[in-house]
C-alpha cells in the first residue's frame, strides 16, 4: 500500500455528437492511457452537451475536485464550438484573442486558400490570461487555463496536443497493469481471483470477460504502482490458474 | 420549437477498466441511438471508478435529475462487481437474492460445468423490490430499480437487454437526423452554417471535421423532432454549398 500522494485527473467530454450516438468516442481511452504513463489517475469522465451553462458548471465542479482537467471538443471554428466561451464563464473571465494564437493562425493561413477568415479567428479566443499548447498536426492550438487544459475533439488533434504535453505534467509512480488470461468462465474462478488479491495488498485485480472464437474466457488485470508486486502477484495468479485447470497466457488473449 | 415535453436519460459507465484505457466503451453510443428511436435524449454520461461511494453518489445524483438512468457494468460474479451492492445502498434498501432471478441461474447452470456456485449466485442479487430485465444472452438478468436501469457491462449482453426493454420505456418524438457531408473544411462554411439555423428555428445544425484521403471535409449534422423541418434545412443547407462551390453529399461522407 502506497502512501504517495495520488494525483488524480478527471475529463470532460464536450459534445453533442457524443451523446447522440454518432460519434464514436476515442478520447476517453487514449487520455486515459497517457495519464497513466504520467503517473495520474483519470478519476472520472463526464460527457456533456454543447450548452454553456452545463460545460461551465461541469468544469467549475470537475477542476476543484482533482488535480487536473482535460476537455475535448467544441474549439472549432463553427457556431457549436462554445467551449473557450463556457469556460471563459466558468472562470469569471472575457473570452479574448491571444496575440501567440493570432500570430499562429495568421502564418497557417497565409498561404491556404480562404485565408483567416472571421470564422477561424475564432480559434485564436482564449479565456483571458490563458497559455497555448502548441499543436504540430493543425493550425489551431489547445488552452491551458490553470489546471483545465482545452483539447480538441477530433482524436488525431488530440493526441498531437497531448504529445506536446509529454513530461511536462506532475504526477506520482505509474501505475503498471500485467494481463494474464485464461480460457476460464470468470465466474469458475471468482474466489481465486478474491483470494489472490486480498493476499497482495496493494494491488487491484479486475476481471474482463469476453467470448471469442466460440468459447467464453477472461483477462484478468493486475494493477499497482508497485510493479515487483504487480508482476509477483501476476506469477502467484497464473500459478493458482493452471493448479485450478486453466492454462495462463501471459498479456491476455 | 416544440412545446412537448422533453425526455432525458443519464448513463453511468462504471468500470476502472474504461477509467484506466484498457478497454474502449461502446455503450454510450449504442444506448444513445437506442434512446433517440424512444424519443427520449441522452442528456449526460459519467464514466465512475469501481468504488461503493462513488457509484451511490452518481446515481442518486443522477436519478433525481433525469426520467430515467442506466448504469453498464459490474454486475458480474467477481468480486469487483458491486454496482448492486452500491445502488441498493444509495437507495437505502439491502441487496437480497430475487427469487426469479435466482429461478434463471438454477434453470442456465443446471447443465453447465461447475454448477451454481456462489460466485454465480451473486449475479441472483439485487436491490429489495427490483425487478428484473430479462436478458436472453446469457444467464444473468438485468434490474430495473424504479427509474433505474442496471445492466451489463459486456456490449453485446448490454444489447440484448436493451432489445428486451425495446419499447417499453415512454418518450416523446424521436431526434430525426439528417447528414450532409462536404469536402467543405468547416472554417470556409461556418457562416453559412451559422445562418442555415439561425433561419430554422426548431434544428440545431452541428459540424463535425474529418481528414479522409488526403484532404479535409466535414459532415453538417442536422436535427430536429420534426422531421419535414430536418429535411427541408437539409435542402437548403445543401443548395447553400452547392451555391459556395462545395459539392453536397447526401448522408454524409
Amino acid at each position: 500500500m502506497s502512501s504517495e500522494r495520488v494525483w488524480t485527473a478527471a475529463l470532460a467530454v464536450i459534445g453533442d455528437e457524443i451523446l447522440s450516438g454518432r460519434t464514436q468516442d476515442r478520447n476517453v481511452a487514449q487520455l486515459a492511457l497517457w495519464l497513466n504513463d504520467h503517473g495520474i489517475r483519470l478519476a472520472e469522465v463526464r460527457i456533456v452537451p454543447d450548452d454553456m451553462d452545463k460545460i461551465g458548471e461541469t468544469v467549475n465542479e470537475l477542476r476543484a475536485k482533482h488535480d487536473y482537467l482535460f476537455t475535448t471538443g467544441g474549439i472549432g471554428p463553427t457556431h457549436d464550438d462554445i467551449t473557450v466561451d463556457a469556460i471563459a464563464k466558468a472562470f469569471g473571465v472575457p473570452a479574448t484573442v491571444h496575440p501567440e494564437a493570432l500570430k499562429i493562425l495568421q502564418d497557417y493561413y497565409r498561404d491556404r486558400p480562404g485565408g483567416l477568415t472571421e470564422s477561424r479567428l475564432r480559434m485564436a479566443r482564449t479565456p483571458e490570461g490563458a497559455e497555448l499548447l502548441r499543436n504540430p498536426s493543425s493550425g489551431a492550438p489547445g488552452i491551458r487555463m490553470n489546471n483545465v487544459y482545452i483539447m480538441a475533439g477530433v482524436p488525431h488533434i488530440a493526441a498531437s496536443m497531448l504529445a506536446a504535453l509529454t513530461g511536462k505534467l506532475e504526477g506520482g509512480r505509474p501505475v503498471v497493469s500485467i494481463t494474464v488470461g485464461a480460457r476460464a468462465p470468470e465466474s469458475d474462478v471468482a474466489d481465486l481471483l478474491r483470494e489472490t488479491e486480498e493476499a497482495n495488498p496493494g494491488v487491484a485485480i479486475g476481471s474482463y470477460p469476453f467470448f471469442k472464437d466460440g468459447r467464453y474466457g477472461s483477462n484478468f488485470v493486475i494493477r499497482s504502482e508497485d510493479e515487483n508486486l504487480a508482476r509477483s502477484t501476476g506469477d502467484q495468479l497464473s500459478q493458482r490458474l493452471r493448479e485450478a485447470g486453466f492454462e495462463p497466457v501471459d498479456g491476455g488473449i
